[in-house]
């Protein structure tokens, strides 16, 4: 479908490209359509048009300025559709339809930019949502970083559904779906050069189907949220400050790879605070969490979900890791610093 | 509303406002939630929810990356909502909310920031829309432009509209709501450092309401675009490459200000390829010209609409321009590289 016979234009995205007129035309009609195309989208028209059912709708956004642009398990492209995907599944919505926004630095190579709008075709595939309505701009050199990408989605709010901070009581477990870490500790390898012995890959995936596997099921989930920037310990933090209880997480249940595990330490960084992009932390009553844990089991992308904690009436509210010697640290909410252009 | 008591975080943004920590909550706090906030966005939860009734939505989304970030008349912030606002109520939608994505460049100044979300917040109250949902992501210096913002924005299609190319007969006539080229132009002097005698401002607007105006009043419309990038004649071309019909444009029936003449001719630009943020082009029977002029000349921001065109038969199907002296012209498609960074 990529015929391209067109190479007046070069191997190298330029201004005009952005300018709204024919080279952005032919850049819609002959890079994104034949990938991306859709009924919804292929008219072309300012607005997608969709048809709606009585009920509610989830609405979110994430803007991506993730470096390296491909890195191992991905790239921005996978994690701009998944991210947003994400944000409406922990919601209990299913997701439907995305926009897609382009902004461009002149000079990036068109080979580059097809492999990305592969990856978005595909992982778009895979979380069951069409790209409805997009824009591409162009900036000049050294006033962007090759590629930033914002989506927007929409999704159907599940009738049957009710989660929310404010259902969780004293005695609620918490569980994370998989093993954390493996998207920041991948981007952060691929941008400092390091190689490790197992190839630690990011977990990018659209959390749709997993999250629509507990529903589905009947299981009763109070909150989900995915820990993305600012990792599990962010989530964790929220949790606390939220409702007003205490975490207390067991280090020893938290599932973490052997090369996840290294490549934090030699980055010297906290795999409780590293970005995950296709995880879902998970609270329910104490007497739910074998029947969810068998849910997630059965999915491939929750065979490694854990138990990890409990929420706790002690006061003040703070999150506590009870560490692999048996130690007590409190853990803090990431200040930002940490994994700067993660996602 | 803004009280900003922590002056520790400095008066620019650093790289850990981007985080997803302490200080992203902070930034959100203190400086968006005071102006943007209302029930959808304040739970910061991972979606919006929005109750909706059966029917249509429209969904788009727009990439901002003007330069400079103010500009006479407008702003990124202005042009960021009206952008998305536009191209729903050309639709035929009603807008109803937008989500917010800002790209900011590390050392932006705090204060121009506020200035900004000051704007969005006044423009979105005229548009009368909510911020739904955001994101805010940081890159460093040189990696970036300042500011980039991507909306996207949904809206209710109105249920006894109907709007298409389709719809579109030889004969027709094309309107537009107003003075055209003043936003490009205005971006373009305030870049070049250029001082004209009579200021030039930016049409950024919201057209809902103008919009609005027409289908209230029951006029029977059969086509809407807002002449953004590429102008004027990217719309005709689109009127003529997608109908298979010709456009004949009367260019002494454009409305024009004098200072925005001027300002054309000193930049070197056609003011027909210039970009509008706040007009609209309006097709429609011949019969209807007078009463669509009428609701239009009703409204603030159609005081100057003018009908000046129509729709022919005659082939090939082109764009042809009657000059002021009595001479023909085809206006072709523009190419792209005339404007960068317009919107």
């Amino acid at each position: 479908m990529r015929s391209s016979p067109h190479k007046t234009d070069g191997e190298r995205i330029v201004i005009a490209h952005g300018g709204g007129g024919e080279l952005t035309q032919r850049l819609i009609a002959e890079r994104f359509l034949p990938k991306l195309g859709n009924p919804l989208l292929n008219p072309l028209t300012d607005s997608a048009v969709l048809p709606v059912e009585a009920g509610r709708v989830a609405l979110t956004t994430d803007a991506f300025v993730v470096q390296p642009l491909e890195f191992p398990g991905g790239d921005i492209g996978r994690l701009a559709v998944c991210g947003t995907v994400n944000d409406l599944a922990v919601m209990g919505a299913v997701p439907e339809a995305l926009t897609l926004a382009l902004v461009i630095e002149e000079g990036l190579c068109t080979d580059l930019l097809d492999r990305i709008v592969d990856s978005i075709a595909r992982a778009a595939g895979e979380a069951g949502v069409v790209i409805a309505a997009g824009d591409t701009k162009v900036v000049e050199r050294q006033r962007g970083d090759g590629l930033t990408i914002t989506t927007a989605g929409i999704g159907r709010m599940r009738e049957d559904v009710r989660l929310g901070m404010d259902r969780i009581s004293p005695g609620d477990a918490v569980m994370v779906s998989g093993r954390i870490a493996e998207h920041g500790l991948a981007v952060m390898s691929a941008r400092e050069g390091l190689a490790f012995e197992t190839e630690l890959r990011s977990d990018v995936a659209p959390l749709s189907g997993l999250v629509g596997s507990l529903f589905e099921a009947g299981a009763e989930v109070k909150f989900l949220r995915d820990p993305t920037r600012g990792g599990l310990a962010g989530v964790l933090a929220d949790l606390a400050e939220q409702t007003g209880l205490s975490v207390e997480v067991e280090e020893r249940a938290i599932p973490i790879s052997a090369a996840g595990r290294h490549a934090a330490e030699l980055l010297g960084l906290d795999p409780l605070t590293v970005a995950n992009e296709g995880k879902v932390v998970c609270v329910a009553d104490g007497s739910e969490v074998e029947g969810i844990l068998k849910i997630l089991h059965g999915h491939p992308l929750g065979r490694h979900a854990a138990c990890v904690g409990r929420m706790l009436a002690s006061q003040p509210a703070l999150v506590e890791l009870v560490t692999t010697t048996g130690g007590r640290r409190i853990v803090p909410r990431p200040y930002g610093e940490e994994l700067p252009r993660i996602c």
